[in-house]
């Protein structure tokens, strides 16, 4: 069913290969100085099957800011306690515009997109601290994920207090959600939980390792640990393939065709569900915000393994 | 691999159950006479499974009109005529705005979000008329389809007739397209060859084999006919998951998780890639303009099927 | 009251030598050869008092393409004999984007926000098509506009056919106005006619005697003819205000502070109520589409003048 | 030239008159608790002419909330103070959508439409800030408008708190902008003055007698003080009869025709240049955030007055 493990790192081989006459391409996230000055050269891939083989190449092993890609961890969290209550006060259609806009915010009367884009990603921030307290909120989500890879996982203080320093367009986003009555807690309570969850750095090989379940219908297939149920990890795979990608979810679902989340950081999560969970990650972004390097070598994985769910 | 298809029909029983307290919900197209009038209890499904078995249950043999369907089968022949061109006058991404909007249209000057959405519907069907010539596409369109369904296809003329004498919206995208460079032929006869194909009349039966070859990397599996290379057939795949329905993409992706198409006639196609296509249709609409029935009964066969590719 | 003539022949002069620096600055319509072709160099104006003195200087007796000024002759007519009906299909208030923008008569359904952006001035003509007759409102037009300045006025008929071909941004906004139901009249009735009445040829001397009765309570004071009640020309008056320039509306009036309006020909008529009516004429445009050493010339008008109504 | 007091009088009665039987229509605000429960029967109004005459009818010496009036003292300060270089910060045309939106703030950079929507009005009380310091601005602004008036100014402190805490959709702004580098100070200390200023309490007959300067000039006629320059005044009046009604200033202008600025707390401002300055209070808002009997009354003041720029 699955190939050895030795033939899994030939695959990345080749990818790497693929996109080495890429790597430093695109534009390092400069919006916080923390992330600016991360070397774009960088690139790791890892992936983790569901029989437990696993592969690496390159940066694999070094940490990185995962950014937005804590939202799919945030958003695990908050339907396993919240269940559907989630729903009333953030949508799961793609949005149309990029990613930080406050437009549609507006014209929807404070009731983000969805949870992928930033104000949505405030809103189930804000349920996570209705339920867990403000001062436990990124403690839980650390466990969590320190759980799901088996090792440490740590903010990094210096990206948080950098993202907070420059988090006024989030705080324009959460006081007009707050606005119209979509906030449970303080709007600042809720930005300083969201620019640390943003803050937590890990690798390719944790990151992909921590993400199994939602490529395994919910239950970890190596520790056999359920995270959540099938349904729910299938729509979380169903709201990355939709909106996974800021304003080129298309764009990705057309190139590469699986689900996937990205982050500013440079971060790439992938899952080929019923098979194994991948992250890449490559600085550089292209105009849309998600890794430039990272996206063609998704391409070049889907190329060269030949799987696809479409 | 597969059950017999006595079991599929089994499938389609328990899904025709589950749906029939709801049977005259929703409401009937109402924006054409030719529509409207359509009787709310119609309830078809049909499926037809790559080994040839198929089954279906209810008014899956009789013709409805299949609308904004017609679109994955104008964009199969404009992408095998025209290849990447298209992609220069039509992008990729769901729109975040209802299927007939203008805005999103001027915005992005004349370049419509993809085309599953009416102007980038239209941008296809003004390249199909570039190849073929006016008086052609619609033949090249039917004989297409009647030659994967082996039955004769016919347009409603009636309904043509309804639609044009009601399309100034879409006469409107058209102009607007014009007027930024990105029609190559009349508005006019855009438009009319984009009702002719809106107002093809089909069955479910017929509907869910035409499109097998979707479901199949791009080749038909029963006659074995090579329709596009399997790259085409897995994008047209992401632009249904991501841009089938509307405004409501995102909750069919979360809701059911597979590749679909909507129209306002009521119709959905939908696939199981590797494995099938299926085609319901129920003429009530939701307040997205898709098929309320029809998109309970989806949910139910993906529920009874256990068929899932998240 | 009022100085003698010879003294506005003065102020007109003082104007065209703070201007002479300008002229032949901003960039000629090109949206149509017609006007594409005008030489930037030509700058005119003429000013009409109460009491008959007239004044002018430079290219005053050149006729040049009035285009969207002759929305204040349309509206005045259509105010003349619809009354307060015409309210129903075009509000009164600034568009806040630009003058040919679709996306506002959109959201507000079909019913744009002022008589004087595109789509407000083909509701005035479609109501004045109801009233004369398609055939019959081009002649009702000039006719009322010799009679006014007392010479023969014409529809230079190679504009009006270049506008013809290039109107596919106003048959996309007035087929999206007949979607919504608020055309009373073919499209292309509605265009064709809107084109010619754009397509209208004058000098700035017609021009500042044409409009004396919209500065004089809508009776002309040389004539002493009735064109519409003081209510009537003050509103229009107050629409020239907020809404005569586009989306420079407010600079406008910031800079300028009386009732005017401006058509991409480079004319630009203004009224200083109770007083006089003026216009101006050069053809290069500043970025808002209105002409760029016309609005000097106004800004050195009111200094030299001493004018103002605020 | 301008006729005695007793027959302003006769005048004022004759509005009152005419608006007795809509007193109490209208809807109050109630975004505040401290301004929902204002007796909607209320109605006074009053002038002051140039000369020194006045005149007053019913309420107009019981003091109200001044609300979104006191942007045109903030902006009298910030031009006196700043010049021209405001102009980098606010643009000074019609926004075209509800005063609070945000929609437009995004799309222009950060940079609101105007100095009279709210996020125009915070970038003015920001420059103030930077010229006079957080802690001065709201005394420097009192000490105005007392010297004025010739009377004690106060700010309500139960609606400037009660404003602080419902101001979620101010402080959205004002991060939004703060994010586009357009705030020189901190969001809190913007929106802080910024709810004090709005929570002015005056009488109708003060409100007219402060704004007399505008209607002249910039020059008080009766203390023959210099405010501004007659540059920055007419400035001023046409801002105000562009934009100072919020998405009703056409209607404004068509109604009533002065330069005008209304207040959620049913107060309007109004000014015949050359002659006097007039207040308006009722606290029942039309659908746009409008005194309803306050409109009423103007229309009927212009009507009873003759008094007319247009």
């Amino acid at each position: 069913m699955h190939e050895p493990a030795h033939s899994w790192r030939r695959t990345l081989d080749a990818v790497a290969d693929a996109v080495a006459p890429h790597r430093g391409s695109g534009r390092v996230a400069d919006y916080i100085p923390a992330l600016a000055n991360v070397d774009p050269q960088f690139f790791g891939m890892a992936l983790t099957c569901h029989d437990g083989d696993d592969a690496w190449v390159e940066d694999a092993e070094v940490a990185f800011s995962i950014q937005s890609i804590s939202k799919i961890f945030t958003l695990t969290l908050a339907l396993r306690e919240c269940g559907d209550d989630l729903w009333r006060g953030v949508w799961r259609e793609p949005s149309g515009t990029p990613f930080n806009s406050i437009v549609q915010l507006e014209s929807d009367k404070g009731v983000p997109r969805n949870p992928f884009i930033n104000a949505g990603a405030l809103v189930v921030t804000d349920r996570l601290i209705t339920c867990f307290g403000k001062d436990q909120v990124i403690g839980v989500l650390v466990e969590f994920l320190a759980r799901r890879a088996d090792v440490d996982i740590r903010v990094d203080e210096v990206v948080a207090q950098s993202e907070r320093e420059t988090s006024h367009r989030n705080l324009g986003l959460a006081h007009v959600m707050k606005g119209f009555g979509n906030l449970q807690n303080a709007v600042d309570d809720v930005v300083d939980v969201y620019c640390r969850q943003c803050a937590i750095a890990m690798t390719c090989r944790d990151l992909a390792r921590s993400a199994l379940y939602l490529s395994a219908e919910g239950r970890d297939p190596i520790d056999d640990e359920a995270i959540v149920s099938p349904l729910i990890a299938r729509r979380i795979n169903a709201l990355m393939l939709t909106c996974g990608h800021y304003d080129a979810a298309g764009d990705f679902a057309f190139r590469i065709g699986l689900p996937g989340k990205s982050g500013v950081g440079g971060g790439i999560l992938a899952l080929v569900p019923r098979q194994l969970a991948l992250a890449v990650w490559s600085p550089g972004l292209n105009e849309n915000g998600n890794s430039l390097v990272g996206t063609l070598a998704l391409e070049a994985f889907v190329r060269e393994s030949g799987l696809a769910i479409l």
